[in-house]
């Protein structure tokens, strides 16, 4: 198989970031090394905006990627670079609980040292390009993590964000608003379905703020254009949406905003 | 040849959709396995714009590759999955005409089969990461397309915009506005060419709404920077264009503006 | 190793162009060619903006890259298409000075035959897909350059900003802002050594416009989140920032703002 890196970082492609980075990936890494473009879009410095993109984004990757992440508000400061294996890829970015969400307690955390990992010196501004590409390339291309980087137990970690149970209620917020304006929750299936005890997922109640939406429901189309409903989305998390709309538009939501499911 | 598959779709990038559409293509597609991104800042749901913008592109590809296209308003609806071989091209995605401006009588039009196509179960808002990924993927590795899907006679079509003719004029519309502001219209060059039958393009008058504009003109140095003109862009379409300018700003264009042309 | 064709544009991506040039590349170009994007977000028609985003990707890049560039206002018009040789490796596009910045006296420079070059007729719009695109998929698939130009003594420069020297100041021009906001000078490393004779860099006051931004610093975390700094940036230029903030938003800086050095 080709070896694979991918990236995703806050840089947008206006300035020459990105670019710079791909040029050391080609620099350094194997002959055939493949680079896939995952995001430059994210929100500058929003950790854990990056942390819920990889959580949706990885697990879709085969055995030996290599995701390089440079959401790094702290670069020059004394956050550590790491390394990570999880599942057999490799994670390589900051130490900043950019990778929190997709720890399992399976991961082997690695420090980087820069004294070994890299040749020319570092840079007090510009890690994605002057470290962390350069790790990843040598990872794409075999060499053994431990050349580059040593064991370490502590780093941070981040716990996705909890819901508030209630005997007759599950109250979760909105913590992502997509590009079709749809609204998703902190309310993940597996919650919802230990709320739900008896299954009845159809018969649930859901609302955003005061407002009832139809649902649960599986489908866009069980509702007319233009109506609101509640529905597990692909990243299996209770989302509320518009058939044909934008949620965010219609009903005016914003991050934060609560959403609230009584049993049926 | 390493295999191809090209991704347009109206997702943008600051979500994880198109991440998670490359690692299910990467996790299996075949071990060469080359991606290209041709959009992913396509309309919101805008499947005219979608079917224009692959009118331009498909045809530049060679044989054997793959396009994966999802600008879906109807997922989760009763529309069919689609797969399509149009001169020695795999089109893959939704049947609502988003393909329809390349079909030339010549398309063998598959229906997908999600039961035989995917493992997993199909999420029912996701069919560009659960469904096409894998279709296009096993295209691409070159699994015969009788095993994913069955020949279908009834697809959905879509007529290019046709223009009004008249003895004297021929009158059509502005169907696109490029990034740079052209005004692109959809007047094609045959049909302007059968209806300057002394094919004197040089002689015709062309008129945006009630204004004159220079032209037909090959190039934009004919005229002075700042000056409108007439011209048979790129996508052999007549444009309306301002020589380093934007039309769309300076002469306040908007989709449907009437342009008008007269013999000379 | 896999041949690499580089694309950099101003074309942005809602529009076909890219994919369509993305289409002759692996039309025409040899069966493990790769492309990466470089930006497609540069302004439209900038040739400056262009220059300095090229002088800071294209040297990190591996020998025998080729970087096809489209930033072409001239289009159409009698500006010549170039092919240059730089550092083992190849520059296609306008000769319109967009390679500017990157010629140090090494280059060798040749104008693009199209007849030669293009089987196809050449449109009057859109060189990148119709010449660029076809003169790069020969090149990387190791045509010889001079099966497709001509050595060329007469092209286009263009000098990197000169900065303003008096006996005690050294007076430079913001060039640049970036996403975050940083605003980069025409200050290179080398020049404002060579004014602090001493090698004091640390002592250097720097200010914007009238008011002090701490440093030289080294790091962002040299100073508090939220103070204004200056530090040599990754692309060895003076850069005036906001730890953890936008310089552009706080200091209300824009392209062309003084910022002065004063020794220690």
């Amino acid at each position: 198989v080709a070896p694979l890196i991918t990236l995703t970082t806050d840089f947008g492609t206006a300035d020459p970031y990105v670019a710079e980075m791909k040029g050391v990936l080609a620099q350094l890494g194997p002959a055939d090394l493949r680079v896939f473009d995952l995001s430059h879009e994210l929100p500058a410095f929003d950790v854990q905006a990056a942390a819920l993109f990889l959580r949706a984004a990885v697990p879709r990757f085969p055995a030996q990627t290599v995701h390089v992440v440079v959401v790094d508000p702290g670069v020059g400061s004394e956050r550590a670079p790491i390394v990570v294996w999880l599942k057999d890829q490799w994670l390589v970015g900051p130490d900043n609980r950019v990778f929190g969400y997709l720890y399992d307690g399976s991961e082997r955390v690695y420090t980087v040292d820069p004294a070994r990992a890299v040749q020319a010196p570092l840079s007090g501004t510009f890690h994605g390009r002057d470290l962390f590409a350069p790790v990843a390339a040598r990872l794409a291309a075999g060499v053994p993590v431990t050349e580059l980087a040593a064991p370490c137990e502590k780093y941070q970690h981040m716990v996705f964000p909890m819901v508030e149970l209630t005997p007759d209620t599950l109250i979760g917020r909105v913590i992502h608003i997509d590009r079709f304006g749809n609204l998703i929750t902190n309310i993940t299936h597996s919650v919802l379905r230990g709320f739900l005890q008896d299954g009845s997922e159809r018969s649930a109640q859901v609302f955003l703020g005061e407002r009832q939406v139809h649902g649960l429901v599986h489908h866009y189309a069980e509702v007319k254009p233009g109506e609101a409903l509640a529905l597990i989305g692909s990243s299996q998390l209770l989302e509320v949406s518009i058939r044909e709309g934008s949620a965010a538009d219609k009903l005016g939501a914003q991050l934060g905003k609560t959403v609230r499911v009584q049993r049926g």
